[in-house]
């Protein structure tokens, strides 16, 4: 693998070796388009909704509590609730970075000092445990939390850092790591958290400081899981995948966040420490998830019960779970792996979830979040509470605030540093793989400046354009992601000298001597198109969803006529989706029926002899469909993804007599 | 309502009012054929292996530790552990009144010195709370179930008292019923357990002594209940029916085991105070739970992760629950309704969830468990440990204990009561619900001695034939229940003169003076057949099952051809199935083939565009399918009961290309 010397310091993620080179958040800009309106929302309301929802349920008053010494009898919220600051701040100081608002650097200030005095004197913080009158620390490694804090409390350090120079907030993290390296090293406690974290964390501490012994630390954490140091739970094992050593997996399983962060602190431990072994285990089982286990919307995750991966296959659309932080997690562990290996697929499924799940987490307005995604709502659920906080998984719209609040900060923090994750450098040139308006300005490996301007209105809109800024007077290449979704319709690429070529899914690539001035433009086939899903997805069989460019689409009842909720839709696929009257990129419009089917009586039992079709009567109607992140954001609705097509019953056989009344349980 | 004087006494329930008067476990006897296979396993292996298996993980050892002052550092077990021991006491009382095992009585009279010295002076009794060192009585109403503990125990008092005149246990369950109204009678506690159990037991406690002041207790409970008095819960105060009044509630929710034994507890109010709208009410329910919320089999709880109901039409089959406990539950539900209103829907399902639920729950030797009742397994599953308890709802195959172990110990009390639902008289006559070979001996309104023999392999074979053995010289009508699955099918009747009459679904009657030596024929339609869901039940569109009788059928790998696993099975529902070469009532075997798809080979992302039909080899195959209840007897296995029947994609739509390497998560 190959050194890396990045030209940046505001990076999420910094490996010193790997395939590409990442650019920082004072390289790269996100100019317009869907995700300068998602960044702004989230830097104008978001952080501040945050901020002010943990002043509000005490979670910020945790940390004055604890250096009050009456934290025994005054704390709130869950044994996690301190790592909702520590993400909180992270996002601030990646925004900070970004440079639109000032005034979130007093706000990081004002919330270190919250959280500096709650620090004890050896660098443990947590203010849930430890003190008189509570568990003692590191009692409770399964459930407690406590390095999956410390984790957040290095990141958010490292993001203070690399932002806007050390501070005080790295000074505390820097003693919380050298805290967690003498209580975890070699001749302390043997054991790990029970929900990985610290991995990345100290990864990072260790590329931001250069101090080995971190590294060192994350290694051993990442080598420890599986080992069963950590007892058994209803779960089993795997619910922390302390079931089998992360070399030996062939699949992520269990609680879907914990085995993906645990499988992005490998991938950095590998990364740094040359371990191809590593990585190639790591790459195996993000193959078997995404072959198996991962919805169409990139959501991860689909059983309630324990919010962990189900078996193969096992991908029910009404109980899809999809965390909104096993998104982020996905998109995090994604980042990862396509810097160590260069390949498009990571970037594919990054730019699927970024769209579908991480997307769809908040609010148009950002003051309410989904915890759980489902791919179907059956009944219009209630509204939450306004001032109170909600069940994480439950509601049937976004809510302002959870009793485990994950992901609002979570959210918060990728969304922050966005622009990061679009573009890469290596010695042969740029490559864009996510696109959006923006504009971006490095160096090359030879240290020649390069300033490029992507002007596109994707995904609504599939046309790309590159304008080269500034360019060396030598050639080099510009790599351009052709996204795996256009497979089966037709990419272009134009080249400067406008020749226009077709371009298969991967990775298409211009290399000349560029001028300023120089136009690439990459025309995507944004058309709306039918998806089936293999059969082996048994909970989607008789039915076939809409894509249109990355995003995926959904039916919602206030779209529907006649007061129809979507169980009414049958669509027919064999009529192409077309853009809605609103134009490229809203509303997507199928043809189809709506049926009331003789069932919706009600009257008894469900199952009933074949080849007896149930009278239906219906309505051929042109069924609007939105994109998915954006339901729920006009009251409470029902919503599919997946649209049946049709029952693949007997044709033609007879009717059988009707049950009598009489036998509502027999048929 | 009319009332009801029992001519036995020998019941589980017994109701004072009603349109059906039952018969007790002196007036039935089942002679033969499945059932008797199945009670003769229970009360010869299963009673025994809970007895030692509580002995072993320390449940009955809770009741030493609690007279012997040390059971706040010694208990073991869950909160509810202590009725197990009842349920099993209740299991072992039924038992000896069917006389094959006297050896029961000494079980019975240990079990019963173990728990006795554990009783507070004022008839409290639980091993988890109110000694010193333990939680005060009462101060986890929610998740304490010490009501719920106290109701088995006095059902077990009721049971002992029924089977063998009151005794020692009786008189243990009556202080605890007098503390239970003490407790939480008029200026009592005003509140519930968040387990509901204790309604049913307090009513049957008033049907055996008459006192009025345990009804008036029960009756209390259930209204009660919906009020709020329980804190909420992360899964919402549906979870124990706290959410509504038992009267304003429209269908089961929340914990479905939960709800099943408060609506039978309300029933059992209803009935003694004449209260019809509170009746009514729990009718709605049930009709509106088995049309939306109950699985082919009739298993009830969709949800693994609250152990629920989930909502309409949410029946995921590779994540069904229902949870044996739920099959007894809604049987002990439907034998009351059916008790109260004489419709034969009520018994139909319980049909159908005795052979489907109930009956799957024990393995063949009667030592191993099914927790949940999954219609879908996916994976071969570990063998559980033969000596270790496993986690509830997780295995593949069935296993000896469980950490809660509610449902060996339900099963076996519903095993050994089961003649009690066979047959009922009322004024008119007799009337037989549930088919077995059996001995029925009972009198009429009248006084007039009447007794049958019933021959019948059912359900291997669908004939039924009622021999009069003993009759009163004057009419009266024998009423034989037609099962609703005979729906689209023709039942035949044949009267003592030789005479056949088509029968709908519903009730057939023969009414004459009938003559020792008459035979009534039941002819019913068993020959297997094709059974689809509404389809609104998405998780199974697109497949079929096969039922024979009230018996639905699955197929099992361990029969398919060439290692197999189940999801290869593509089923032609054009034909018809049709019984193996076994002969009627094993195996049945359907037309279908065996089909390698192209996804098998993993290569990346499981959604493509439509119209690109998978490659697929398939070998024609006779698929041979085995009864649900029978499944997991031969080793870990894979499993289904609805069957793809092909997918409804377009057909003849020229392929696309193939996506490229790639694009995995692209398409």
């Amino acid at each position: 693998m190959k050194e890396n010397t990045a030209r940046s310091h505001v990076l999420p993620v910094a490996p010193t070796r790997g395939r590409l080179r990442p650019l920082g958040l004072d390289e790269v800009r996100i100019t317009g388009g869907f995700w300068a309106r998602r960044r702004h929302v989230n830097a104008t309301a978001t952080l501040g909704h945050c901020r002010d929802w943990m002043e509000r349920v005490g979670w910020t008053g945790n940390f004055r509590a604890a250096a009050e010494g009456r934290i025994h009898r005054d704390r709130r919220g869950r044994e996690f609730a301190d790592s909702e600051l520590y993400k909180l701040l992270e996002a601030m100081a990646w925004e900070a970075a970004n440079g639109h608002d000032t005034r979130l650097d007093a706000d990081i200030a004002a919330l270190t000092d919250a959280v500096a005095p709650a620090q004890q004197p050896d660098g443990y913080l947590n203010t849930a445990f430890g003190r008189p009158g509570q568990q003692p620390r590191y009692s409770d490694l399964e459930w407690g939390h406590e390095l999956y804090c410390l984790g957040f409390l290095i990141q958010a350090g490292v993001a203070q850092t690399r932002a806007r120079g050390e501070g005080e907030l790295a000074k505390i993290a820097r003693r919380a790591a050298d805290h967690v390296c003498a209580t975890f090293g070699p001749g302390g406690i043997e054991s790990v958290c029970g929900h990985p974290q610290i991995e990345t964390a100290l990864v990072e501490l260790a590329r931001l400081t250069g101090e080995q012994r971190y590294l060192d630390q994350a290694a051993l954490f990442v080598d420890r899981r599986g080992h069963r140091t950590l007892a058994d739970t209803e779960f089993g094992r795997a619910y922390y995948q302390d079931d089998l050593p992360v070399r030996e997996a062939t699949v992520l399983r269990g609680h879907a966040v914990r085995a993906l962060y645990l499988a992005a602190g490998a991938v950095d431990v590998a990364v740094e420490t040359g371990d191809d072994a590593l990585l190639a285990a790591v790459v195996r089982q993000w193959e078997a998830t995404v072959a198996r286990r991962t919805y169409v919307t990139g959501g991860m995750g689909s059983h309630h019960r324990d919010e962990s991966f189900g078996d193969d296959f096992v991908l029910p659309p009404d109980r899809a779970y999809s965390e909104s932080c096993a998104g982020v997690a996905s998109v995090l562990l994604g980042w990862r792996l396509l810097l160590a290996t260069g390949e498009p697929r990571y970037a594919d499924l990054a730019e699927r979830t970024l769209f579908n799940v991480v997307a769809t987490c908040p609010a148009e307005d950002g003051r309410a979040f989904f915890y759980a995604n489902t791919l179907h709502r059956r009944h219009r659920g209630a509204v939450p509470a306004a001032d109170a906080v909600s069940p994480r998984a439950e509601s049937g719209l976004r809510a302002p605030w959870f009793a485990v609040s994950c992901c609002p900060t979570n959210v918060a923090r990728t969304l922050a540093q966005l622009p990061a994750y679009l573009a890469t450098a290596d010695d042969h040139g740029l490559q864009l793989h996510q696109y959006a308006d923006a504009e971006i300005a490095t160096s090359l490996a030879d240290g020649h400046g390069v300033a490029l301007r992507v002007r596109t209105d994707y995904p609504s809109g599939g046309t790309v354009t590159v304008r080269i800024g500034r360019s060396p007077d030598r050639p080099w290449t510009l790599s351009l992601r052709v996204p795996g979704w256009t497979a089966g319709a037709t990419a272009w690429l134009v080249d400067p000298d406008g020749v226009r070529r077709a371009v298969a899914p991967g990775t298409a690539e211009v290399t000349r001597v560029f001028r300023p001035g120089d136009e690439i433009r990459l025309e995507l086939p944004v058309a709306p198109r039918w998806v089936r899903a293999d059969p082996r997805i048994d909970a989607v069989r008789g039915t076939a969803a809409v894509q249109r460019g990355p995003l995926v689409y959904c039916a919602e009842s206030v779209d529907l006529p006649g007061g129809h909720e979507v169980d009414a839709i049958r669509v027919d696929p064999s009529a192409e989706p077309a853009d809605g009257p609103d134009g490229a990129g809203g509303t997507v419009v199928v043809a189809g029926e709506l049926a009331t089917h003789a069932e919706d009586s009600d009257a008894g039992w469900p199952y009933r002899p074949l080849g007896r079709p149930a009278a239906t009567s219906a309505d051929r109607a042109g069924i609007v469909l939105v994109p998915y992140h954006s339901w729920a954001n006009r009251g409470p609705s029902t919503m599919r993804v997946w649209l049946p097509t049709g029952e693949p019953d007997r044709p033609g056989e007879p009717d059988r007599p009707a049950e009598s009344d009489s036998t509502v349980a027999g048929g």
